[in-house]
């Protein structure tokens, strides 16, 4: 086993911070999703990774308890998908591995595209009670990212375990993005179709 | 935003570094599935986490890449199953996101029970080529644990994407383990059960 013996550490880059600044709080989920679609916009300009965006708020004061984006080229892990980076920020804010323990507030993900299969495997896990999404899982193929094998009724698969979800806010804006980055020669990374055996 | 703005550490316990010292490298999957229910079993005893372990092997080498264990209650993270730690070690280990690049050994996960819904997203995104699993979905629902919303034909849809699965290694010692987990009043977290709304 190699010399790190498995700690694990993923640190969001610095700007990440004063954009949690600018946030003014709001119920409004279009006003939520605007601001998470501007923190993907940022995370390209930065260069610090790919075009996602999310955040976990509190469901009735709307106050921002964490915000991700995707870290998967810069910090070289593959599951640092903008959602994992923004849940698990929130459980380490929080203190509990479920957002959705009945001592604490309610807490819903907003991320600027559908999750991928990943990260929807991991939306139960978290706790979280709502989810609202922005960009659709085509868009994201449009441009070459590679959602996984997902369950065909994901919506529906959340809602049976008591996960509201919201589509299509804001998405043509999240869209824009999407091309956005692709139009500036983004990495498009875990695209495997050249290298696959099947 | 809370104050350790989404900085993220997981640290691995510390009797793994011995544990991972006592593998005899091998390329018999048999073997490799024994090292890592040994580990799931020594993770309830140690009282670090659920009855779940995995590890990543070079393919061709047999040489162990990295070890995981769930550390989902300790370390108060939902993300922290047992693959995901593994999967995110061989990256820190090879300094690489994508464990299948060019450039690299072949790696393959082997895992003392089926990946839950979370865990088989994660693998396309890994690079890892081949898949190795001890109990089954059903054994782990037998204990209360919940798999998530899978796509049905799990191993289809790795292999279809050049990954391959080999499932049932050493099924019944696994299942042991997660049985003597049960018995030993162990937390079977993530059942939410009790609070669906629907």
């Amino acid at each position: 086993m190699c010399a790190q013996q498995g700690l694990v550490v993923f640190r969001p880059p610095a700007w990440l911070k004063d954009q949690a600044a600018s946030y003014q709080p709001t119920l409004d989920i279009e006003s939520q999703m605007e601001f998470v679609i501007d923190v993907a916009a940022r995370n390209i300009a930065e260069r610090t990774g790919g075009p996602f965006g999310a955040a976990v708020f509190e469901q009735d004061s709307g106050r921002l308890v964490s915000l991700g984006v995707n870290l998967v080229t810069t910090q070289k892990l593959s599951i640092l998908h903008a959602e994992i980076v923004a849940l698990s920020a929130a459980q380490r804010c929080v203190g509990a591995f479920d957002l959705g323990a009945p001592d604490l507030a309610s807490h819903q993900l907003v991320t600027s595209t559908e999750p991928c299969a990943m990260c929807f495997g991991a939306i139960p896990w978290s706790g979280v009670r709502k989810v609202v999404t922005g960009a659709s899982d085509s868009d994201a193929r449009e441009i070459g990212f590679d959602e996984g094998p997902k369950v065909a009724d994901w919506v529906g698969a959340l809602e049976s375990r008591g996960i509201l979800v919201t589509t299509d806010v804001l998405r043509d804006r999240a869209r824009e993005v999407l091309i956005a980055y692709r139009d500036s020669g983004g990495e498009i990374y875990n695209s495997r179709a050249d290298r696959d055996t099947s």
